[in-house]
């Protein structure tokens, strides 16, 4: 049932909240880039290494990964590390997967040659959409680290076909909304991240109603909010980047 | 590019393979059931617990939950246990968290009072397709659970709101197709599950482009092929329960 | 003392519970056996691989090993998985041990070449014996696996020396019985697994007294049992490997 | 095939190695044995704890059982630290199930009253046959913090039924020997470690042909030097018991 | 040996690198610090929670501890994740321990009340003494979660009984130097690590030399550099506590 | 405060407990050494190990390293060992730590060759200063390690440079003493672990003061304490060591 809704800092149904980059947030990292997607704010750094994993090894062809873990006090109640709990949560599992699946999908491997970008995408402070925030910060930092490979003159060309972004969207109380705050999240029946390239074509589809399965009406609406908000992300991830 | 493509089996591409459940597999779980989705076979147990989590104990509501693995020889190579690599994989997690949210999202949690339900999906042989397989055989292994606690008197009415089935889809050489094994699921440019309900509602939607993005209208035909695939999923479901 | 003993099936004390070999009950191992000893059914699938462990690398001989795992809910009420908890507890450790020993004592390793079988016992249904189920059924697979080395000219005579079976024999309130299911192993004051050869020499023999320590004859006593049922057992062996 | 064998320390076949308890070996467990069985020696400290596991609790009956590891450089060669590796392997699985059983056998858990009794087998030299002294030493360890229990008036009838001790046997090229020393078990084709009380009756019995399977007529040997050798242990420990 | 050495920032021997407190750098902590000495910038949060340890239930008295973790890309090469190893190193269970055991000196945990303060200290740039800047901006953190719970009725007076603050000092070429940057500590032959309260007190002392073995004249030194440095610390900590 | 102290066992403020060295202990171990410092009583045992770890390969250097371990029932009540626990603690690692600089410091590596000496402290009792104590009979066996090496004629000089030893004191009801045992330890406001060279250098200070932060003058104290008690350590190692 849709009732009228208004969000909770008064943005418009399909308006992102303020979106940030702050490029060479750290010093050492080959790409350091802190994202701030509202409140949520993830360091996202990229590290070349100059090999692969032992199963990549003498086919020439690089590769790109990420992890991905939030700070205990990130939220609002403290979380244990999962280093002290001895081990990684299959939350955590499913959103470093999806961070790396996404840049290889705008990345030719081969163009790379045989080394590695890992991508850290560190939650310094979350108030949801910290994948989405990782996947659109991890980004910048992977441009930045290629562009330190062709100026070392370790590549020619790039080997990046196009740019990267994602957003979550949301059915709250019957309204399909744009990039949720965490209170948002809280309430809403359905939860789908997508994650689109600059040229408007779908790399990840990720769509959960925990308790109320949604029609194909409201599928068709929120694809198409994140498809308008996918644009203005690759805008603003352009300019920061030409900067 | 689209090009004319033949599948293995001879299918159509709207088509799929052959559907079988065999219940009361085992004897002594409350539901039991062995799903074929071709060569894929998943036994699927749900057992009954009188008890809750504890983050949810004395509030009156019950808790379906999931655990997903596969012997080391269903596939073609033999994999190592996850038993005996100390820890669970993130596939692995991925999936039975999928499998738990699916089932949820058609039971109604307070109806079930409060106790749990645990399913436990073990691919005995794989040949894609194991995590559709898993959601579809787990839904009849729940009615079985479910009816054992009716007839037993422990619940008046049914808990379960409708049924729930899942089918793969994929882009293979640029040709949508339902229902992908393991050959075609190898060469597929695109892999996406969907999770939908007999009232043909979606509870899950998960798609995935390793390597090319997909465009709006490659996305909506594959949500048709699901939907169709999905229909009659439900449709066999229901008539092996009336048996 | 003895007391007169029915046994719940109604089977003499020296009588073995319904026998059955399934072959080929998988596709894609090299042996795969569903073993059944009354309504305990144990999945045993044999790997081929062309390497040996590190430690005996470049010997030329090969190796034999095994790994023995339940399903959660193969017993009237649910265990975890060791894979959720994170290790492989004392009971599997020895069992899996003890199929690998046994099975080795009648493969001459040489003969076998620098490869390894391993076999798989996943337990789907547990009634009492689920180790000597294993051991037996073992066999049949190891059997299988080694005829399709020599069919695809791997090795020219084959490795394996004699037959192997085991079972398991047992005091309840005095009376020696042969192959105890579940409930007749519950109540049992000694519990004894035997390994013996289709030659009727001895591979392991294990026997434990929880609370009543037995006597001489009474150790007699079992081993003639279990020697007669191990008998039985190669005699069926051989049979379902010569259709 | 037998042929003549003598014996590195020059001992019978039927020979026990020199065997020593040294009681009080420590100051603060109630009981602390350093058991000798030739160069093995094991440390078995014997605590009390005024609980029981989860499992008992409220059933008015007591428990005993055991941990067992070897301190690294007990052997030849070093070995890891378990602690180290982070989990505990298979062998140590056993045997310390073994000594908990052992102890059991011979314990009237009423009449101990709802406590535990954890013995812990420390290894700090290992020449062979270190389960057999853990046993054998550890029934003295138990005597001693029994007997501090009824000192201290917290039991007033001994809940020990009888004592209990056990040896190795094996096979060594041909000849049946007692009481292996790690040369004579490295080189043996049949090793059995038998447990058995005071009065001659078996607690357990263990035999492991790794490659030879053995003969009835064998087994019998083995069996017959085991009781022999059990009953000599016996007699041992009630003579450094009455000291 | 002594020689002529200068600093790679050009500092005196007796000089801290720039210090600086970011309060409030996160949302949701308690107290939120980003400390930095020089290129050393770690996250300081606290929680606070309102329960103690089981071990301390009950006393009516509070606890302190901490928990400390680098980012992965915090230095010059990246090092990886602990959870992703699934244990924390030595290293880290060191400085952890040390950062609560300080902040512990300085209060009077009968004051604090039955609740516990956790602090996080995360580095997110590693150049040398990233001990004793958590220590340091730790205490900060501690002040304003202890003032909050003040604000909220919750105690009525300051269970701290005064400041504290530590420093690195060391010998690199001979010469006593305060607050090491990473080069300097990677060429001391000396490092020590030392916590002082404001009124000048010792509450850790940690030294190691690990090739050349210091003379008494050089740990007097040193101890020495760190008293003037910890008093510069104690000195700014209050002036950012007072805006 | 200071007040009078009676020692429990009559010592002098300044005076150490009973030492003694037993070498030989064990006997496959190239060093085998129980020391004891009163009722405190350590298993140090050396391994020669013909390699390096990995990361020293081909460096033509040596190394020392230690392992440190308490058995479960070497103190008044049990403690759980680290193996069943799955892992190693926090003080384990400090302390293992801590031995392992403590004698590299005294070890020119690259006069000891591609080889290393590990050292595994096993104590069997424990009444305070289990670390010191390890440290001190450490050094025995690794000198008795490197004769063996030089006897071997594997090495021609020897590679240690001095003795090391090593020692507690703390302040108890004001009183700076040497050499705590475990009820002393527990009273002490502060607890310092001095390791000092034969020549009176200083390898490691470690001072804690958990909840009473201490004075320059009584840290002076505690130094000089310790430096006498080293050398007299010294001494004591040299004469067994002369034997």
């Amino acid at each position: 049932m849709t009732s009228l809704f208004t969000r909770p800092d008064g943005r418009r149904a399909d308006q992102l909240r303020p979106i940030d980059f702050q490029r060479n947030f750290t010093r050492y990292a080959e790409g350091s880039v802190l994202v701030s997607f509202g409140e949520t704010r993830v360091l996202c750094n990229a590290t070349v290494e100059e090999k692969v994993p032992s199963f990549m090894r003498g086919e020439g062809r690089g590769w790109v990964t990420a992890e991905y873990s939030m700070l205990p006090r990130a939220t609002q109640s403290r979380s244990p590390r999962e280093a002290t709990r001895g081990k990684i949560g299959g939350r955590t599992h499913e959103i470093q997967r999806l961070i790396g699946r996404s840049l290889r999908a705008v990345v030719d491997l081969a163009a790379l040659g045989e080394r590695t970008i890992q991508i850290d995408c560190d939650v310094l402070q979350a108030d949801g959409g910290t994948r989405t925030a990782s996947v659109t910060g991890a980004y910048v930092a992977l441009v930045d680290a290629v562009c330190g490979l062709r100026d070392r003159g370790l590549i020619s060309a790039s080997p990046l076909r196009e740019g990267v972004a994602a957003v979550s969207v949301g059915l709250v109380e019957g309204n399909a909304l744009l990039d949720l705050n965490y209170e948002e999240d809280f309430r809403a029946a359905v939860d789908m991240n997508f994650v689109i390239t600059s040229s408007g074509r779908f790399v990840e589809v990720q769509g959960t109603a925990e308790e109320h399965p949604f029609t194909q009406a409201e599928l068709d609406a929120l694809r198409d909010l994140a498809m308008a908000g996918c644009l203005d992300l690759s805008r603003l991830q352009q300019q920061v980047l030409e900067r």
